[in-house]
C-alpha cells in the first residue's frame, strides 16, 4: 500500500501534527493510532492521511480534509476526543497541531526515469 | 535540541514534503538534507522545519515560512534546485508537495504533569 495520499487538486485543508513520543505503552498506542485512521477515513471530509516516524520517536501526521467543517466534526467526534486524552496524560512528550489551508500541490512526475520522455 | 519548530502565531505558510526513498546513496542524501536545512535557516522569511523518517523510507518533512514570496525565493535558490534535481533523479522514489497557509494552531499544555497546575 502507498504510504501516499490520493488527494483531489486544491484547495482543501491539513492538519498537520507533529509529536514526540513517550516511552509508555507502545501496544496501547499503536492500537489507537491505527484505529483513529480507520475511524478518520469514514468522517465526512476526509480526503487522507500521511505519517511517518523515526526511531527517536518523533512523528509527523498530515491528515486532509475537504473543509473545516470536516475538521471540527472530527475533532468534536467522541472515540477521538477520548483517545486525545490518553495522548495528553500517556502517549506524547509533547505535540504540535496547525490547520492550514492548502493551495497548491506539486509531484515528481511518475515516469521521470523513462528514457523517452 | 528539540524536533518542534518555535513558530510566531499564524498566519504563516507550511511547505508539506513528502516523500520515499530509493535505497540509493544514504550519505550523499544525509550530507545534502543537512546541507539543505543549514541553507535554509540563511534564507529570509524562514520561520522553522520539522522532520521524521521512518524505517521504511517514507518521511515527511514540513518547513514553514513567512511569506509565499519567501518560499518562492527559496525555490530559486540555486543550490536547492541541485539538491532537487538530484533528488529528482536519485534519492526518491516519489514525492508529494504542497503548498498551504496555517491558519489555527495549538501545542500540548507544557505543564500537564504538574500535580499543581
Amino acid at each position: 500500500m502507498t504510504p501516499f495520499a490520493e488527494l483531489p487538486p486544491p484547495p482543501y485543508y491539513a492538519v498537520i501534527f507533529s509529536s514526540l513520543r513517550t516511552p509508555d505503552d507502545d501496544t496501547g498506542y499503536a492500537a489507537m493510532a491505527d484505529r483513529m485512521v480507520e475511524l478518520a477515513r469514514e468522517q465526512p471530509g476526509f480526503l487522507g492521511v500521511e505519517s511517518a516516524r523515526g526511531e527517536d520517536g518523533f512523528g509527523i501526521t498530515v491528515s486532509y480534509w475537504a473543509s473545516e467543517e470536516a475538521i471540527r466534526a472530527w475533532r468534536a467526534h467522541a472515540e477521538h476526543r477520548i483517545a486525545r486524552e490518553t495522548g495528553r496524560s500517556t502517549w506524547y512528550q509533547h505535540y504540535e497541531l496547525r490547520v492550514a489551508r492548502v493551495e497548491r500541490a506539486y509531484a515528481l512526475p511518475v515516469h521521470r526515469r523513462d528514457p523517452m520522455s
